[in-house]
This record gives structure tokens, C-alpha cells and sequence, in this order.
């Protein structure tokens, strides 16, 4: 069973109009200690923070969301417990600390769009393009892409930014993004904003 | 590169809290006339005749979606022109006609949530719920099933009843479905309604 | 009792970011054979036509909303049958009625906002500013007025092209209009757009 | 100009199925020191109290929300800087401090539904009724009263437990919740919860 993923392109992007979204980089994804950890998720951090720092020297928007649940959230029924609000699971990576302009999204589920001011924050700043990174990949990094889509912003995904549990996933979640949303694939190394 | 699904299972649902919900069955994706015809869909249309028979004959409140375009939607730039408002190609193809109670729910992009009084009108039946036929397997109907998902519905997917362009298309929907949102696969002759 | 109203102002708006709905000007509510006419609603015909006039011609996005509703609404218990999808009632009164490039939103509560794709086709079409006609002032011109300001549309209404059930709801829409969202208050004869 | 409003209930509620919800109960707007200090607001804490004390009493979920802004938030301009996220005015007050196990809803704009969690949150408890209090009467509790109406939850506002800048302002707000909404008056001395 194969599927044909594009390759990665050379992306520059207008700072002014565009967003960096890190999604759900927080310790019980992406610490080896945490609940719920993906094991692909510490390679991600040092490009998603080359991206950030291209990012914030241009003066883009960043958005950081957080999965944040109370103690009786149905989602413990699939997942487990994990990134319990107020948790040391439920903080951002310290390799990925926000600074105090960054914009926070705590989200109940999957869907950085669902239930939170987020469309709002974008349509006010502008914002025409959303680079979207961390994990899962097909899970709230797919479905913020998605809904992202939907609304037309325009989505940009750096492949070396997003982790997911298995290959399939993985791939599943760049052909949904490209074939469905239109999405470009970039890197880390070949994004660039002006 | 291997994905794991969980086998179809016989399911019996409450018919007072559970509706049928047909997507796009429209002649652009189910007609080999149609202007996007997915080659698979024909193949389901007994089956989901099959269900929606049973589903009636319950008492089960049937939805259909109908994705439906004015001539300058930005989706012709990715899919071309299709479901055009008011066109052959926008209609429900003839096997799978609505009847007089049925509800029509009109929609711009992939997800029957998004942009429509989907949402409003599964609330006002108190539905719990929400078994999900149609095409296309990994575009609006996966997107409906994960917006159905989020919002806690019951999701329940005849394997027999959804339709894809490529095999891992099919598959990556079917995982999602499962892993992601703990749907329930079930096919046309093991679901029942009581 | 007594609330102070701002004058209404001349404005001229950037056609190419205007758009101008005409809120529920369905015979149920603006023909006297209606089920839920109001009195005043056929007084604010001619002042919508000269804003509609304007706008066609300056290329003014025209929206219509149409209340829309099934013969089992809840809405009925408030307000008896109307509206009912299909029917007279629901149609648009004659001497507005949409021409073939007009947007149609058909809408089940108050708020045009709500449960329709308004909001999507506002940003496709890069619409910042929308002017509010038609009918009910305080119900669903106010709601549809109160959504777009939460949203940061620039909301524009001419008092003559609103029309409510009582003084007290008239001047409650405007003061609604006025102190909560800063929506400008205009005349049909003081509005144009270039 | 006159306007005729309903008197207050007697009123019992369902525990499992009810929901108290303070709105903006936050030093900003309910302080004397407060940037927006409703005048009328600090007479209605009492009554709130009272509600909020038999409501914990039987177990009713208690929901806080709070305004809450960043420093560049286009409100301001309307407003004047308020509820400043991390701030002392955007701390609700402290005699009514919200409980380990109340819920908070941050929020962007007047209402509670917009860009929130807060229907989510109602759906996944099976709230039916929310019972409304807090401030300012026509701006945060008539738009979030009116959210919550659209989607058919059973609407009850306490006539003491709400505050308006004037008192057309206030009657205003009681008008539409009763018009419109088919809310249900009562008094913190007429509700009860079983």
C-alpha cells in the first residue's frame, strides 16, 4: 500500500501576514518521562526552534496551543491521563519555553480551532498564512491544518516540525494535508520569512 | 508500511437517538457522468440503501449532505468544477433520492459541521449517535466523523457504506476513524436500530 | 425612560470591502397577509431599494437571509408558524427580491451568524464592513449586527431600512448598535460607496 | 416610551441538569476601583452569593467566566484598557471567589459562546438550564443569555443578580431575555435546585 507524499519546497512567507503555530509540544507528548510520549517528538524540537527563531527575528506571530483538561475530561476514556490542567505534563517543552508575547490556545480537543478564540486571534492580526508544527501529526497537528484549510488560510507544514506514532500516521497526515488541503510541505532549512 | 484496523462488529442502536447521515452521494462523485466520480462509490450505494432501509423502518431521523458550490467557489481551484448549486451534478444520485422528512443539509466545505446548522439540528433531536455513509472516505466523510468526534457524538461507520480514490485513502480514514475517535466499524448487514 | 440615540451620519464605504445583507424581508414579516407581520417593515421597503440600487451599482456584495424553518421548530412555540420553509411566507416580498448573483443565507435562528456559512462567505469575499437592513430591529437585524461586531466588521445601519415591533425595541437595537459595537448609524440618502 | 416586563418566578430546577453561570463578576467592572465599574454591580453580590450557596448546596456545576485581554486588544478602543489578562481587574471578586471545582471560561468579547469552550463544556454535563448572573446586564449577560437561547437551553435570570450601566440599559436586556428568549425571571430568594 503506497502513497506518493511531494517533496518539501522552498517556501519564503510575507512576516507580516503569517503565524507559527507549535501544537501540543508540552511534556506528555514530547518528554521521554510523559504520559503519553511520542517517541519521534524530541527530534522535532531543534527544527521547530530553528523555525522560531527565523520567525520571531522577522516578527511573526507566535501561537503556542496546550491540550488542558480538568480531572473527569472523556478524553481520558481513549488517551489516559495526560496534560492534566495546571500538570508539569501539561507545560510546554522547556527547549520550547513561549516568551511573554507569544499567544497561548489551551484546547480541549484535537482541534486548535474548536472551542477557542483562535480564528478570532488570526482574522485580527491579519494573518493569511499558518506554518503549523509539533504533534501529533495526525491528530491535532492534522485537524488544526484542516480546519485551517477549510477557512482558507493558507497551510504550511515543515515535515521535520510534526511527529506522529507510526509511519502510517505520518504519512497519512502529509497526504491529507497536500492532497485535501493544498497544503505546501517545507523544512526547517528551506523556510524563510520577509 | 502497514496499518492496523479493528474488524467491522454487529451493532445495535438506540433509534430514538440516532441518525443516518449520507454524504455527498451526489452525482459528481457517485455518477460515472459525474465530474469527480470516485470509482467506488457505486458499490455502495446498495449498502447504504441497505441501511437507510433499516433506518427508516425504525424510525431513525436520515440526514444527506449535499456539497454545493456557487460558480466562483475557491474549491474549483483544487477539484475543478463540481456539486454546482442548482446543477445535475449537485443532486443526490437517483438510487439514493431523499424522501419528504429527510433533512437536506447544504454545505461549502468538507465538513457537514462546518458552516451549517448541522450541529443545531443533531442537538434538537437529542441525537447521540451519528452513523456515517457516503464519499468521500478520507474528505468529507472523514471530516464530518471528527467534527461529529470532537462533540462527543457516537460514531459509527459501515465499512461497506464509504468509498475512496486510492486504497490508502481508504484506510488512513478508517484508522482515523478508530484510532483518533474511537468510531465503531460496523458494516450494512450487522447494524440494527431498536 | 429615556436613552440617547446618535445621529445618523453620511458614510461612504469602500464598495470592494462592503457588503449589505436585507435581514429577513420575508412576506411572513413585511406583508400584511403575513403571519408575523410588522406594522412598520413595508415603511422601510422603498429606503432598502435605494440602498440595494446604490450598492448594485457601485458591485456591492448583496446578502439576503431568509428565516427558514421545518414544520417541527421549537421556534414555532414562541412565535406560532412562520417562515416555514417552501411556503409563501418564507419568500422574499416581491419589490426586493434577489437577483441571480445575490448570496442567499437561509438561517433557522436569530442570528444569521449562526448555524450558516455567513461568516466564511464575509471572508472569502474580504467584506470588512456590513450594512444592516430589514426586519425584526431587536431580533434578527440585532443579533446579525451584534455577530458581525463581535467579529470586528465595521457595522453600518440605516435607521429608515429597520423596522422593529415597538418604540422601546427600535431604540433598544439602536442603543445595542451605538454603545455596545460602535456601529454607525446612516440614511438611506446619507450612504453611498465608491 | 414604556416597556412591560414580566415579573419574577418562583422557580425549581433539576440539579443534574443546571448550570450557574457568572459572568464578569470581575473587580474591573464590579470594584469601585475597578477601570469600568458598574455602579449598581456591588448591590448584586449578595444575591448572587445566595444563588451560588444553594446552587453548591445541591450540587449545581458552577461556571466563572472572565474578560480577558492583552494589552492590544482593538476593545480598548471602545472600552478603555480593562480586564487585563494577569491583572487584579480581571480577578473576579473576592466575595465570590470561584472553588477548586468551579469551571472558568476566559473569553475575548461580550459573549460567552464566542471563541470558548462554554457550549462544550454544557453538552458534555447535559446542562439544560443556565442560570444567568453578573454584569453588564446588556452587554456580557443579555449575549451570552442569548447564545445560550439560540441553541434552546432553558434561559433563568435572577433580576437581582444583574447590573446595568443605566436603567433603560437594564430593561432593555430584560425585555429581550423575555421577548426573544422566552427566559425565565426569578429572584435569588425564588430559585431553588432539588
Amino acid at each position: 500500500m503506497e502513497v506518493e507524499i511531494p517533496e518539501p519546497q522552498r517556501v519564503n512567507l510575507d512576516a507580516r501576514k503569517t503565524a507559527v503555530i507549535v501544537v501540543d509540544m508540552q511534556n506528555d507528548f514530547a518528554d521521554p518521562k510523559g504520559s503519553l510520549f511520542v517517541k519521534t517528538a524530541p527530534d522535532t524540537i531543534p527544527a521547530i526552534s530553528r523555525v522560531l527563531e527565523k520567525a520571531r527575528e522577522a516578527g511573526v506571530k507566535i501561537i503556542y496551543t496546550q491540550d488542558w483538561h480538568s480531572g473527569d475530561d472523556p478524553e481520558f476514556k481513549i488517551w489516559g491521563v495526560h496534560a492534566l490542567a495546571g500538570t508539569w505534563g501539561a507545560e510546554v517543552v522547556d527547549a520550547l519555553k513561549p516568551r511573554e508575547d507569544d499567544i497561548i490556545v489551551k484546547k480541549l480537543r484535537y482541534d486548535a480551532f474548536y472551542g477557542t478564540s483562535l480564528e478570532h486571534i488570526l482574522r485580527l492580526h491579519k494573518i493569511e498564512n499558518l506554518v503549523v508544527t509539533g504533534t501529533v501529526a495526525n491528530i491535532c497537528v492534522l485537524h488544526t491544518a484542516g480546519s485551517a484549510a477549510l477557512r482558507w488560510f493558507n497551510v504550511v507544514v515543515p515535515v521535520d516540525c510534526i511527529s506522529a506514532i507510526t509511519e502510517f500516521d505520518y504519512k497519512a497526515a502529509l497526504r491529507q494535508i497536500t492532497f485535501l488541503y493544498r497544503g505546501t510541505l517545507t523544512k526547517s532549512d528551506l523556510i524563510s520569512f520577509t
